[in-house]
C-alpha cells in the first residue's frame, strides 16, 4: 500500500512514518511507500529509507498531481499553528482551509476512496462570551472557537464528513490533545509552553510560563498521539459510529501538576529553571481554551489516556536517551 | 445607509428590499441606496424604485469590487440550495463556501467593519447513523448537516464568525426555518413541497407529495422569516451573547397538518388536489432533516413562532391579493 502524510516532516508526521515503517505492515497490506509532504525535509532517518520519499513543496501545489497518483492512506497533519494564524489571518486560511480542499479535491478525483485521517484538534473548543465551557469537554460539547486555527479545523472536519457522506473518499478528524513533551525548539503554537516548561529545563535551559500554575488542559505523549491516529485510521466506519470527528484521549493536568511531577522526576534544581512571567497575548488565548477533556468514543476504540504526567516525562527522557530526533543535547540539565 | 443584500432578487431578498425601502429609515439611518445582486434581475417594482440598484452577475465577480466601495449593512441570502448542491457537488462549493469567502474578503478590505446578517439554515441540523436528532432541534443542538448545503452553510456559520471575532466585519447568522408559502414556481430545494402543496392546489394545480403526512418540519412565513433577519440585524453584539448563530423561530407542523389548514381554509376540493407519491430522493434528504425547532435565543430578541399554520395560509392569500412578486392567478382554484 502507499501512505500519503502531509506535514511528514513535522515532529508528529515523522514519528507516525517511523510507527509505520517499524510495523511493516499496515492495516492487512505490505507498506511500499510512504511518502511524506511538508516545506523542509524530513529526518536523515526517513530519507534514508528506501521506502520512504520525500517532497519539499508548499501543499497547495502538490495536490493537483495526486488525481493522477492514487494513494490508499493519506495522514493529513499539514497545518499553520494557532500563533501563526492569529499572527497571519490569510496564511491560515491558504494553509489550513485551502490546502485541506486541495487535498480533498485531489482525492477525490483520484477516484480510489482512499481513506482518509485528518488531525483535528481540541482547539475547536473554546469559551465564548456567555457560552462558557463545560469543565470538560465531551465528543459533543458544541464547538465554539476562539481562534482562527480552531476554527479552520472545525471548517475542515465538516467538509471531509460531507466528502465521506458523497463516497468521494473515507475520511475522519482526530482531535488531537495537546502534545507533550515535544522535543525542539519552541513553535508558533500559543500552546508551544505546554511543551517548553518541561524540554528546557531538561536541556538546562532556563524558561517562562506564560501562564499561571493552575491552568489545567488535556495534554497526549507523542507515542499515545501517534497510536490515535492510526486506531482512528483501522476503525471501521461502523465503530465510528456515524459523526467523524472524535476527540483523542487527553490527560488532565494542570501547569503545577506538571512542574510538580518534573521536580520528582528530575529533581528542584531542573524545576527552578522555570519562572513564571505573565504573557498576555498567550495567557488571553489560553483563557479560551478546553480546561479538560474527555474522549468515550475513542474509548469505544480502545484509545486510553496516560495515567500520569510523571509516565509521561519519563517516556520523554527514554525517548532522548533512545529515538531519533531528539537532540543530543536535549538532557543536559539531567546531573 | 447603503445595503448589499445578495440574493436579492429571489423571494426573500426582495420582500426584505421592499420592508427596508417602506420603512425608509433603518436602525437609526435614512435608506440612500439599495444594491441587489443576484443571478437574474429584481422585479418590476423594485427595478423601478430609484433608490434600488441591481447587478446581474455571479456573486463572485461581483466582490472584489467591494473593497473599494463600502457598505454598511448587508444580507447574504445567495446560495445554491440544497437539491442543486447534491446533484452538483462543485456547483455548491463555489455557490455557498467559495461565494461567501469572497464577500467576506471584499467586506474585510472595505475597512468600515460592516454589519452582516448571513442567512444560514435549520440544514446545518442532520440525523446521523448513532446520532439520531432530538425531537426539537435547539440553539445548543450539535450541527451534524446530512446535506452539502447544511454543511456549507455551517461552515459559513463558523467563517463568519471568526472574522467577526478578528474586527473585520460585525456578522451573525439567523438560520431560516423552511419558508412556508413561497410564492411561484417550485424550485430546486428538497423543501420546495413544504410550499408546494399549498401553493399549487390553491392555484388549480394538481400536485404530488413526496413524503407521508406524518413528517413534521419547523416553517416560517415570507413576512416572519423577513422580520427574523431584520431582528437579527438590529440586535446588539451583548444581546446576541456570544455565539453569533442562532435559529430562527419555527412553527412545527406536520404535512398533514398543514393539508389540514388548507381544507380548513379553502375547501376539500382544493385539498383533493394534492396526491401522496413518494419521491425516495426527497423523502430520504427530508427523513434526516429536523422534525421541529425551538429558537430560545431569538425569543430573547423578541422573535416568535406563527400561532397556526392557519394564518400562513391566510396570510399567503392575502399576500396574493395586494402584494407585489405574487402572480395574478395563484388563487385561480380558490371557488
Amino acid at each position: 500500500m502507499r501512505v500519503l502524510i502531509t506535514g511528514g516532516a513535522g515532529f508528529v508526521g515523522a514519528r507516525l512514518a517511523r510507527a509505520l515503517l517499524a510495523q511493516g505492515r499496515f492495516d492487512g497490506h505490505a507498506i511500499e511507500e510512504i511518502v511524506l509532504t511538508d516545506q523542509f525535509e524530513p529526518p536523515a532517518d526517513l530519507r534514508a529509507n528506501p521506502r520512504v520519499t520525500s517532497r519539499v513543496r508548499p501543499l497547495l501545489q502538490e495536490c493537483a498531481a495526486l488525481r493522477d497518483e492514487p494513494f490508499d492512506a493519506v495522514f493529513h497533519l499539514a497545518s499553520a499553528v494557532s500563533g501563526e494564524c492569529e499572527a497571519d489571518f490569510d496564511l491560515g486560511l491558504r494553509s489550513n482551509l485551502d490546502s485541506t480542499r486541495a487535498l480533498l479535491e485531489g482525492l477525490r478525483h483520484a477516484g480510489n476512496v482512499p481513506r482518509v485521517v485528518f488531525a483535528s484538534s481540541v482547539a475547536v473548543f473554546g469559551a465564548d462570551v456567555g457560552n462558557p465551557l463545560p469543565d470538560l469537554v465531551t465528543d459533543t460539547t458544541l464547538p465554539s472557537p476562539q481562534t482562527s486555527y480552531g476554527t479552520h479545523k472545525l471548517m475542515c472536519e465538516y467538509l471531509i464528513a460531507d466528502y465521506t457522506r458523497k463516497g468521494y473518499i473515507d475520511g475522519r478528524s482526530a482531535r488531537l490533545m495537546t502534545v507533550s513533551v515535544r522535543p525542539g525548539k519552541p513553535n508558533g503554537a500559543a500552546s508551544s509552553f505546554f511543551s517548553g516548561i518541561i524540554r528546557e529545563p531538561l536541556a538546562g535551559v532556563e524558561t517562562t510560563c506564560p501562564v499561571d500554575p493552575s491552568v489545567t488542559h488535556p495534554v497526549s505523549s507523542p507515542a499515545h498521539t501517534v497510536k490515535g491516529l492510526i486506531t482512528v485510521y483501522q476503525a471501521s466506519r461502523e465503530a465510528m459510529g456515524g459523526r467523524l470527528a472524535l476527540n483523542l484521549p487527553g490527560l488532565n493536568v494542570s501547569v503545577g501538576e506538571m512542574l510538580d511531577a518534573l521536580e520528582a522526576v528530575a529533581g528542584p534544581k531542573v524545576r527552578a529553571r522555570v519562572r513564571f512571567e505573565r504573557d498576555e497575548r498567550v495567557a488571553g488565548i489560553v483563557a479560551n481554551w478546553s480546561r479538560g477533556s474527555t474522549a468515550d468514543r475513542a474509548k469505544a476504540l480502545g484509545l486510553l489516556p496516560e495515567t500520569s504526567y510523571r509516565a509521561i516525562i519519563e517516556q520523554y527522557i527514554a525517548d532522548c536517551r533512545t529515538r531519533p530526533g531528539y537532540p543530543s543535547d536535549a538532557l543536559r540539565g539531567l546531573t
